[in-house]
């Protein structure tokens, strides 16, 4: 299926991914997608995680000046615990205007929230609160069901991988979800006021998560722009999307954004404070940054960046370093409290923003803002006070039941990369990882979507639970519609390379389906299990563009009249005819000689020839019965 | 300096890369880059590895179809141990030609080499045999002065890395060199009949490198394109260029390769030796083989590739495969030995093909005929016993003094790549490994540049010695020229990654260099500074395509109005304003605690407040004075 144009004065991309469908799955519907392969394959549909939304169902309808239907609203209101309230009056300021006129504005989105939810007095809507109280809320029911994505598929796994003590459970109920939640090592960030979202948790022993940010700048992007960036980014993976506007307009950028986003939101809401008061950051106040809370609140965002970790003694650890502070919610906190010479008004008002969380169930995520910004400041002092704090924040959060996670670096060369895990899982008591990278080496601009996909695929395995991408734009400039794309693909493989690596129970069941398909020649397959079946077909069509090529049993590495994969089907039809399956008995001979080696741990030459000879002599008593031909 | 055509019937891209300047350093006048940067950086040019050659010499004249200078013969002829000789006659088949005929044909290079050279009898042409006879050769000179980059430049350097114990020297000499090659940890990969070439070491304690494969095939390519990829490959950095050319014309577009390349050359040779009998396995012969041998070490090939590990008991091993034998060379020795229910050829007479390879001075590179093809399969029974096997060939050769590189995989999840490299090293007595990636995913197809280039990065710094890249046309495509630059932009960055993380002693200088450039908004000397000048700056100018933008304090992330480098540049001038520089003392005391907190190795939470409390109360203690306005 063609990518199909919504009818909408904002133009989105819309319709399924080719080769799949979207499927609804359970009593809760939850949203799937299915890639099916060609008949001859005999395999059944093989069912991906998708973030995507109604976005690619063909039998939905878009609507983007409507907003998506509101899946949540029903749990929300069955609880009880909210109440609707006139919600704060927009002011010309929220959109970095200095009074009524309009002009230079964008368009509003036509039906915004007028009556917010919140809890009402003395409630927390926290989905840690309901789970430390034994409740499993449907937000919960609808993760479980999402996460176990193809394990009833896998009959006899082997478990196999390195997951560094996560607690990745081979089958996912609602109570694993629940006891995750309430541990504070798994989140669910969906504020009451965006009932628009599909619950999805973040944490170690589910599957890894990518972010992908978009947001308008003072000098660059407009409103329907940054719409398509967020439908297109969730096309292709992004699990949840960060709006980092900054300039004019945000609050209707952000409106926009939200109303039609099936995945959490998430902000960093001193940007738009910092508006307010004209950009200068000593003239924020704890009542401005409230207030832009509260608006955020009203608006639906599910979790916010706050940088309450930078605290005034840490400042000056940072001015030795090669590149100080690049944390832009770092840097405006640090000129903040040297201005004032005061601690810093996030770290002080920390329980005060915690209550606002809990009213609408907002998740943490505490900024790093004193992340290093290269390799030559990497895991030094500034960096790994900052963090100390954020895990005594973490304890202060969780306190008061508030969901947290903790965000990470940022420019790390490989060698120093677990021990940032290592620290943040021990001194924030295991709260979900969320990491910007890292990048591996500071020597490749135009490239940082791969030297930071090294290491996010690094971070990942060893047990971060949400990696935020980084586009080739990264230093640059502005990311693109294809650079939103090459960046959100780019950190899917990441993700799945550490899903591997960790062991989770069904990560390989895509890359076997893959590996068949390439093995088979079933191109159209291959294309369709792939990532990115565009760029696939497209990149496979440029050499061999005739449409026979899609069935053709040769590629063009290496050319019809040679190809190796016809040759090992060769090796195994012939292995095959035998009486006594070969594989069976050479390797298994060889096997024993083999298994000897590696467990001797030390195979060295003289074993390994010494095995060689064993399977050499073993082979040729046997040979002449193992290559019987058939005829005879 | 843009990029000049040069004056060619064959075209190809010479000129500087922009910001830099071809210098020959020392006695030997080794090539190397010198990248400039603005005066008001106050810092010497950056020199840099340079495997480009004279194509990016200014001040050179390149002639395509007269080759390049010559510039080991001297050293060769002055050894003393090398006599000329009538070379093979041309044959048809050698093209791929039936008969006279040669429509359908390349323009042959028109100054072929008609008397090569080769030892003398009784003579060893290896560097691994001068080495070991204590001998110092020019080649290792260069070598020494090469990989030196930078380290002069390395006053109080403090080493810092994981290098798995690899024995990277803080400064390499000639007798290191000759050391490393002498116990075969090192190679040095240079046939007398290619004495065009700079001579270049793949071992594990010098830096890190990448080969780019280029070659026609049966379906597409043409020798004007080949000889183009080959100069584009290494002005992006590509240490080797293996030419994998099949079906017509190899002789020749190999011909045009090697004359005009200044870097090693490798091939497998069985691809020819294939086309030679039609493409039909089965026919292939020793007398074949060892003839097309002949012919490719008197053209001047540095390095083979031989499959002598795929032997006949291993080849039912892979018959339970998801993806089989992927390996071209691989699978057509299976085919010949089942066919023929014999053992290889290449196994039984490895010995007699060393003899050739002293001869001209050509390096092994055992080929991993069985490598995985699939996550599926990696790590495997089929993988591991030909990895033995390889180690028994190395010794082998060794004992003829024939320089020896092992090839890798493949297909292999994160958690089972440090076994790759951990039986590598011990099987084979540290032999240079060669790997192609690792791919850590197989859902990615159109991206396996990346996905192969986190794992070339990590077995990179586990202690691979040399990277074979992967484009992003990997499993669907011949790469195309922009291919090809990807890819070894990838591969540089990822082996740039390794280098970092192993404690290389100078590969930090340029991330740190370039990390200043930007924190002090010096954007022409990030792009020069960066892998792909070119590209960085079209990504920065499609933003902010403004000529004052490229000294604007700015940069379109943030734009003009807040930027966060500014603000750290103010925190700094902060710093170094106060009586007593505040870092040294805050951090100083902050450090103590820290440092006890890291050193405890279990920083818990309380033992983080109590930290940061000792840190806040010493602070508000001696604030008033670290604060003073500079003004009182």
């Amino acid at each position: 299926m063609a990518d199909v144009p919504a009818r909408t004065e904002i133009g989105v991309t819309t319709g399924p991914i080719r080769g799949s469908k979207k499927v609804h799955v359970g009593p809760l519907g939850v949203a799937m997608r299915e890639i099916h392969l060609d008949p001859s394959s005999g395999e059944p549909p093989l069912r991906v995680y998708d973030p995507s939304g109604p976005y690619t169902d063909a039998n939905a309808r878009i609507d983007i000046m409507a907003g998506l239907p509101q899946l949540r609203r029903p749990w929300i209101d069955a609880r009880g615990d909210v109440e609707a309230y006139d919600g704060r009056e927009l002011r010309p300021e929220d959109n970095g205007q200095l009074g009524p006129d309009r002009s230079g504005g964008v368009p509003q989105f036509p039906n915004p929230v007028r009556r917010p939810l919140r809890a009402k007095a003395g409630m927390n809507l926290s989905q840690m609160h309901y789970a430390r109280r034994g409740i499993i809320t449907p937000e919960m029911e609808y993760v479980a069901t999402r996460e176990n994505l193809g394990r009833e598929m896998l009959r006899d796994y082997k478990r196999d991988g390195e997951s560094f003590g996560a607690s990745i459970p081979d089958y996912v109920t609602p109570e694993f979800v629940r006891d995750e939640v309430a541990r504070g090592r798994a989140i669910i960030p969906n504020n009451v006021n965006h009932p628009e979202s599909e619950p999805m948790a973040i944490g170690r022993n589910f599957l890894v998560k990518i972010n992908a940010n978009i947001g308008n700048s003072a000098v660059a992007s407009n409103v329907a722009a940054e719409v398509d960036k967020l439908v297109w980014s969730i096309r292709w993976g992004a699990d949840t999307v960060m709006d980092l506007s900054t300039g004019r307009n945000i609050h209707d950028t952000r409106e926009w954004i939200i109303r039609n986003s099936p995945v959490p939101i998430g902000t960093v809401p001193i940007y738009q404070a910092l508006e307010k008061v004209g950009g200068i950051a000593e003239d924020l106040t704890w009542e401005v940054f409230r207030d832009t809370l509260i608006e955020q609140a009203e608006q639906g965002v599910d979790y916010f960046t706050i940088h309450a970790g930078v605290r005034l003694p840490y400042i000056p650890m940072t001015a030795k370093r090669v590149t100080g502070i690049v944390s832009r919610g770092g840097s405006i906190m640090a000129k903040w409290c040297l201005a004032h010479h005061k601690e810093s008004f996030l770290y002080e008002r920390f329980d005060e923003i915690t209550e606002i969380m809990k009213a609408y169930d907002i998740a943490y995520s505490l900024g790093d803002g004193l992340r290093p910004g290269s390799i030559a400041d990497a895991n030094d002092e500034a960096q790994f006070s900052e963090l100390y704090t954020l895990g005594e924040l973490t304890h202060r959060a969780w306190a008061q039941d508030v969901q947290v996670m903790i965000e990470g670096p940022g420019h790390v060369p490989m060698h120093k990369i677990k021990q940032n895990m290592e620290k943040q899982l021990e001194v924030c008591g295991e709260a979900p990882f969320y990491t910007l990278g890292p990048l591996t080496t500071d020597i490749a601009p135009g490239y940082d979507h791969i030297t930071s996909g090294i290491g996010a695929a690094m971070i990942g395995w060893y047990g971060t639970a949400m990696l935020c991408y980084v586009t080739p734009k990264e230093h640059l400039g502005l990311p693109d519609r294809d650079d939103v794309k090459v960046g959100v693909v780019t950190y899917k493989l990441a993700a799945h390379a550490a899903d591997l690596a960790k062991g989770h129970p069904a990560a390989q069941m895509r890359d076997d389906a893959l590996s068949r398909a390439r093995f088979d020649f079933r191109w159209r397959d291959q294309f369709n299990l792939s990532l990115d079946p565009e760029t696939a077909e497209d990149y496979h069509d440029q050499t061999l563009p005739a449409e026979g090529a899609k069935t053709a049993h040769f590629c063009s590495m290496c050319g019809p009249k040679f190809c190796s994969m016809k040759i090992t089907a060769e090796v195994r039809e012939f292995a095959a005819k035998q009486n006594q399956s070969a594989d069976t008995f050479i390797a298994a001979d060889a096997g024993d000689a083999e298994r000897a080696l590696f467990a001797s741990g030390k195979g060295s030459v003289a074993d390994a020839e010494a095995g060689m000879a064993e399977m050499s002599e073993r082979f040729k008593a046997k040979g002449s019965e193992v290559y019987l031909p058939a005829a005879e």
